[in-house]
Parts: C-alpha cells; structure tokens; sequence
C-alpha cells in the first residue's frame, strides 16, 4: 500500500438553525486528497488553480497530518497531493475537506490506528489555522458523513442525527468571504428571547429529520441570530431564498459563513427545480456563480 | 353524560437545556378537575387547601374555560371542582393542569368539538393570567404527554419527541418561588457562546431521546443561561444534583423556574436511589418537602 486517496465532501456547517453545532455531508463537490508515505517531513502539493500555500505549516491539511504525526511519534514523512473541487472561501467546507481527507488517508497509511473521533482532533488544529477559533461543524459532517451536531468541542462530542434521504440545491456566488470577517459582524451577546427562539428550532429541526417530518424541518429552518447580521454580505439573498421555497425547497439560508446558499429540498426533482430558480435570480446580476445539486452523503471522507 | 373527570398530570419544563420550550409529563402527581354544564357562568370550587381564587376570571381553569365557551359560542354555563395535588408555585405546572384538565373536561361535554391544539390556545389565556406570559413548556406536555417541544406559541407548534422509557424524581421544597419572580432573575441577553452552547445541548438531548442514548440524554442536560441565575433561589440545589447524579441519575436541575428540582433515572430502582439521596441531602435543612419518583406519562391530561 503505497498511496491511498480520499475523497472528502463538502459540508454545509450551521443549517440555518444550528450555528456553530449543526452541519451536513453532500456528495458532491467533494475534493481529492492523496497521501504517500516519504522519507521525512510533508511536501504539499495542489492540482488545482486556488493558489493555495503549499508550506504545511500554512496549509490546513499539513497542519493536520503534522498533528497527527506528532502525536504517534511517527517516523518518516507523508506527501499530500490535493484536487480541491470546493473553493476555499465557498462555506462549504473547504478546508474541512483538505485537512479530513489527508488524516483519513494518512490514517490508512499507518494501518488505521485512530479513530475518526481521535482524526478529528488533528483536524482541530487545520481549522484554528483556517479559522482562527476550534470549530468542527464542518469537520464533523466531512469525517462522518450524514447530518451531525458537535454538542461540545472540548471534549469532542459528536452527534450523528438520523434523517431522511432528502437533497441539497446549493448556490456558490464567486465572491469572497473570509470566516473570520463573516464572525466579526455577529453579535456578541443575543436577546435570551432570541436565543429561546433559536433553540426551540433547532431541537424542533432534530426531532424533525429523526421522525422524517418534512414539513417541521422546514419551518424549523429560522435564524433570528445569525442570518439577518451576515446576509447583508450576500447579494441577491432574500430573493434566492423567496423564488426556493416558491419552486418547493423546505428551507434553507447561508451555508456555513457563506457566500454559498442552500435549499434542502425533499426530491431531487425539486432540487432541480430549485437549482433553476436560483440561476435565474442570480444571471442577471452579473456575478459569476456555480450551482450544485446533490443528496445528502451517507459517509463522509471515504478511501476510493 | 352529566360530568366529566381528568386527571392532569404535573409536568417539568425547561428539562435543564430547553429553557422555554421543552417539557415532559410525570404520572404523578396529578390533579383531578371536574365539569358539569350548568345553566350559566362558570364557577369553580375546590377540594384542597391551597386558598386558590375560585372567581372565574382570576382562577387560570376559569380564564381557560372562558376563553373556549366564547370561542365557541357555547350557550350555558360550566361547574368546575378541583380537587389539586401538585401545590401552585412549586415548578411542576400547578397551572397548566388545572387549566388542561378543565378544558380536556369540557370538550368531552361538548362532544370533543376542538382539537387539543385548539385547546392548548384556550390554556395559553389561563397561562397568561399565571404568570403574565405565553409560555406553552408546561402547557404542551400536560396536553400531549410524553416529552414536548414547543418550538413556537405564535403561531403555536408543538412537537412530540420520541423518548427512552425513563423515570423522573422531584424533590419539591416547601418554598414559594413565583414565577414571576424567577423570570426576572434571568440575564435579558445571553453571550453567543453561552447561547451556542445551549442549543448544541438542546440538539443533542432531542437527538439522545429519539436514539435512547442515556449517556447522551445524561451528558446534554447542561445549562449555562438559567440554572446559574436561579440555582441561587433553591436550598442545597448543588448538593441535591451532586449526591443525584452519584446515586446514579442521568441529568437534571431545576423543574420549570423551581423550587422543585428534577433528575431524569433510567428506570424505576435508580430513581429511587436518587430520591432516598435527595432526601439525605434535605432532611437536615429543617426545610419540609415532598418526593416524588414517576415514569414519563405517556399521555397528558386524560378522562377517568
């Protein structure tokens, strides 16, 4: 076994109700990562035009693998060669996706010693460089695949939520936004009716996707706390979620810190609907934007 | 049919992370309410000590009634005997039952015109009377049974939550703690990480009860928002959870805005571990109390 490579999907962190803990798997975009034991110390390299660092210390994936390293004392090197399909900066789960895929493949390397739990935390340490702050509501979903909600980081406590085979219609305008700006314009402190409100609906979107009630997990898709101070940075917002839910998506709103939008839909037909509604709320702006639609994924980064 | 009696059960809400919107059903204690048309008005009279207001307009049954023979159009009068069991003031819903079991009551006699959540609308004006708020956490469960999550009152949405088969035991101290009161003990604003923190539990104790996971269920009762402001009005509150959850209790705290505290058992022997360990713990105060060990219910307020 010389080399193993990954895919790791990109994640919807938050789901609208769930900032911070909530997050889904899709099955595409997903990017490819393929890791090779080497002599010593991890070389990086990219086969796509993101232009990103390719120092590990400055790469989320490098960081990762040189914690995972670190902590078996394992001797030798690993070479990572990545395919980012998910542009960083999308939210959706860019660096998630680089930092999973290189443990989960640098894991099979060494003979799957850590568990995803134990993966996770190396991850940890890509997202504090990405992100500046210990977050896992993409690097949850990426490992395990399905929806998820990250009860605590410290300890590292993981939910995997059952729920039903439903869709995601997602839409990436190609402009940036950095997490780090993107969290410096949420508010500090929350009304505690505000918070009730918000709570209420995420445990309202749990029981939803457990019992399969379509109808519940869209109305539970609310956010009184986070999308009214980030969707001011998202042209065309409130107009790509007004023509959705007209084409029949359940609910949806910014994908982790956005530029990304999401609709979950029920089918993919409606999906696909939505996919088209989207596209023509955003062609005549002008701004360059790609579309995906795709189910939810059963597993997350997987070996292929 | 001449009368009809209910039995109401007690409920807890909040449940330590679902401040405002979660709640479960105890099936005991209980109140027994009774109804009988009569020609005209409403009057109440009661079969306990608890010097309850027995004018209609300012007892919650008698609000709750009203508002549903106005709804309703309803020609006549209604007779209401309440015979209590769960003391007022003391966090297990006293209110929500009394209210519940008229209306549950009534509806038989007028040939179950309404749907119990039409009902619940009936209980939320009795509600307002008691503590000045619409407030459905106590209300939802002693209509539905079971455990609830209200996850909106306007417009009203009330999901029932799958659940393990679990045991609850209270310590209900004999202090008077009002409502009122313990709502403006609370923070008006709540940290985002505190507030974050609250929900993720939220998420993952509805996610715990619909796997059955204990340890989950256990891990997610966590509260960094109210329990810190109120815990102060409740005797030994930190002593009663500490020697609860070494007598081998899942979780608990305060039941609605107290003085009863709750903890959740896995089953009937533990729960009543945990209730000889609370009464260790409160036997010395010199404070009285009353202990109750119950399985969830699994119905509400129900015709006997």
């Amino acid at each position: 076994m010389d080399q193993i490579t990954v895919r790791a999907p990109a994640t919807i962190a938050n789901v609208v109700c769930g900032y911070d803990c909530l997050g889904l798997a899709l099955e595409h975009p997903f990017d490819e990562i393929t890791v090779r034991r080497s002599r010593s110390g991890i070389t990086i390299s990219h086969h796509d035009d993101f232009g990103l660092p390719t120092e590990p210390e400055k790469n989320v994936a490098g960081v990762a693998l040189r914690a995972m390293l670190d902590a078996g004392g394992i001797d030798g090197g690993m070479e990572i060669e990545i395919t980012k399909h998910i542009k960083p900066g999308s939210g959706l789960g860019s660096s998630a996706a680089s930092s999973c895929g290189a443990v989960v493949a640098a894991n099979r390397l060494l003979g799957d010693r850590y568990s995803k739990l134990e993966l996770v935390e190396f991850v940890m340490q890509g997202e504090m460089v990405a992100s500046g702050a210990r977050h896992a509501d993409n690097v949850a979903p990426c490992m395990f695949g399905g929806m998820t909600l990250v009860r605590s980081t410290e300890p590292m406590d993981i939910v995997t939520l059952a729920h039903p085979s439903i869709f995601a219609t997602v839409i990436h305008p190609q402009i940036e936004i950095k997490t780090s700006d993107a969290r410096s314009m949420l508010p500090q402190t929350v009304p505690l009716k505000d918070a009730t409100r918000q709570w209420a609906n995420l445990g309202a979107f749990v029981a939803a996707a457990s019992q399969g009630d379509l109808r519940l997990l869209g109305r539970s898709m609310e956010d009184v706390v986070v999308e009214p101070a980030r969707k001011a940075l998202i042209p065309k917002f409130d107009e790509v979620k007004e023509a959705s839910l007209a084409a029949g998506a359940l609910g949806g709103g910014i994908s982790g810190s956005g530029p990304a939008m999401f609709m979950l839909c029920p089918d993919a037909e409606t999906a696909s609907k939505v996919s088209e509604a989207m596209r023509l709320v955003y062609e005549p702006t002008g701004i360059d934007f790609k579309l995906y639609c795709s189910p939810i994924a059963g597993s997350g980064a997987r070996i292929i």
